[in-house]
C-alpha cells in the first residue's frame, strides 16, 4: 500500500494526528530499566504497546539509535519490526547526498530498515531526491523548516524577494513529487503559512511541539492541508512521561491528550 | 593527538595529499571476492594493506555501509579498526540535525565508532556543529560546494551579492572554528577560488576527482592552503582498478599514481 494510503487510514482508525518520536536516550530511560543497550528495544516496545491505537505514525530519529554504535542499528531494526504493520514508520535520517550515495540511502532506509518514509536533507540538489522517489510506495520529508533557532542562519536568508526555505520547498511541487512533503518545525509559527502557501495539498510533518515549546494551534492552522491532516511529532513530552512503575499508564496519557488536543483544535479549523 | 597534526605526520611520511574513498558496493566487488556482505570487510582490509604508505586519511562513506543493514555498521566499525592509529579516518556522513541529535551523532561518528573527522551538512545552521566540534582532537568538514550538478539548484543561489556557499562558509571561519574545514566538489572548478579567498588557511577535502573528471590542477590550485595541503580524495578509480587476482597490486599502482601526480602538480604551485 502506498504511503498516504496508509497513513490516512491509520489516522482514521485512530482519530489522530499525533506521530510519536522514538528517541531513546540511555541516559533518560525510566528507572524501571537497567540502564544498558539492550533495554531501549524493551523500552521502545513499551511504548509500542501503550501507543499504538492512539497514534498515526511513529518517527525514529536515527541519530539515537547511531548514538549506540552498531548494536543501535539492530535495536532500530528490531523496534521498527515490532511496529504493527499498518502504522506507517518514518525513518527521522535527514540524510542528504550526492545521487549516488542516496542510492545507498535508499537501500538502507527502505529495503534494509524497512521504513515507509525517510527525511532528507535538501542542499545537495533536487536531482538528489530521486533515489528516494524511486520507491514509490515510499515517502519522503524534504526538510524546509526546521524546529531550532540555527534555522535562522541559512533557511532564513533572503534570495531575491524569497526566503531560502521557500525557494527550496518550491523545487519539490507537481505531480513529480507527490510521494515527497515537507518538515516544518512548529516553533516557526506564523511562517509556516509561507511553505502551505505554497500548496494547499502537501503534507507536512510537524517536530518541535512539546519541550521545543512551538504553538500547537498555529501549528494546526497552518500544518493541515486540504484533506485537514498533518502528523504532528512529539517524543520527549510522551515517552519520558514517568521514570516509575506506571511508565506505560503514563505514556498513554499523555499520548491520550496531545491526541485529543490536536483533534479538538483540528475540529474548530 | 589533534587531527591536523595526526594529518600533516601522516602527509610528511608518505609524502602524499591522496586520500582513499572506501565505499565499497557489493555489486562492483572484483570478482575474486564472493558476492556477499562479509567480502566487503576483506576488500576494504585489501586495499588498507597495499596503500596504507601511500595515502595521507582513508575517507568511508556512511551511505555505503548503512546499504548492509545493521551488519554493515559492525562492517564500519572493523574496517576503521583495520586501519593503521597514524592514518586519520574521515567518516563521510555527511549529518546534519538539531544540535540535541546532533550530540547523538558526535556520540557515535567518534566515539562508538572511532572516527578522527566527520563531514557535516550545514542546513540546520551554526550552532548545530557545536556537539562535534566539542571533541577538540577531532575534526568536521562543513560540506559547502559538492562535486554533483545539484550542487547548483541551492548552493549557488544568489543572496544579496553572494552565493549561498560562501554565505555559509564565512560563518565558519575564526579561531572557534579552527578544527572545522570545507567540502569542496573538484567539479566545480574555478569556484573553488570563491571559497579559498575566504580564508587561505581552511583544510579543504576536495572529491570528484577520477570518475566524477574533476580537475586535478585547478583543484589543487586552489584547494591548497598556505601550508600547501588538502586532501584529494578519490574512490571508485582506485577501489576497482582491476577485477582480477591482480586487484591488490593495480590498486597500489593506480594510488601511487595519483599519488604523484597530485605531488607533482603542488611542486609546480
Amino acid at each position: 500500500m502506498r504511503f498516504l494510503d496508509k497513513l490516512k487510514k491509520c489516522i482514521s482508525k485512530n482519530n489522530s494526528l499525533l506521530c510519536i518520536g522514538l528517541d531513546p536516550n540511555l541516559n533518560k530511560l525510566p528507572h524501571i530499566f537497567p540502564r544498558e543497550k539492550k533495554s531501549i528495544l524493551e523500552f521502545n516496545c513499551s511504548i509500542i504497546e501503550t501507543t499504538y491505537d492512539v497514534v498515526c505514525a511513529y518517527k525514529l530519529n536515527s541519530a539515537f539509535y547511531e548514538a549506540l554504535g552498531a548494536r543501535g542499528f539492530e535495536i532500530l531494526k528490531k523496534t521498527i519490526e515490532n511496529i504493527p504493520d499498518e502504522i506507517p514508520v518514518i525513518l527521522d535520517a535527514k540524510r542528504g547526498d550526492i545521487t549516488s550515495s542516496v542510492e545507498m540511502y535508499a537501500q538502507s532506509v527502505f529495503v534494509e530498515f524497512g521504513a515507509d518514509a525517510v527525511t532528507f536533507n535538501p542542499y545537495f540538489g533536487v536531482e538528489t531526491i530521486e533515489p528516494f522517489i524511486q520507491f514509490d510506495d515510499k515517502f519522503v520529508f524534504v526538510v524546509v523548516l526546521s524546529s531550532n533557532q540555527g534555522a535562522f542562519d541559512f533557511q532564513y536568508l533572503r534570495c531575491g524577494d524569497k526566503f531560502l526555505f521557500q525557494i527550496i520547498a518550491e523545487k519539490f511541487l507537481g505531480e513529480k513529487f507527490a510521494n515527497v512533503g515537507f518538515v516544518v518545525g512548529a516553533t516557526r509559527g506564523e511562517d509556516i503559512s509561507l511553505v502551505r502557501n505554497l500548496s494547499d495539498e502537501k503534507l507536512f510533518l510537524i517536530p518541535g511541539i512539546g519541550v521545543q515549546k512551538g504553538d500547537l494551534e498555529i501549528a494546526l492552522r497552518y500544518g493541515i492541508n486540504r484533506d485537514k491532516i498533518c502528523l504532528i511529532n512529539v517524543g520527549r513530552e510522551i515517552i519520558y512521561a514517568s521514570d516509575s512503575g506506571d511508565f506505560k499508564q503514563k505514556v498513554r496519557l499523555k499520548a491520550i491528550e496531545f491526541r485529543d488536543k490536536i483533534n479538538k483544535i483540528v475540529e474548530r479549523l
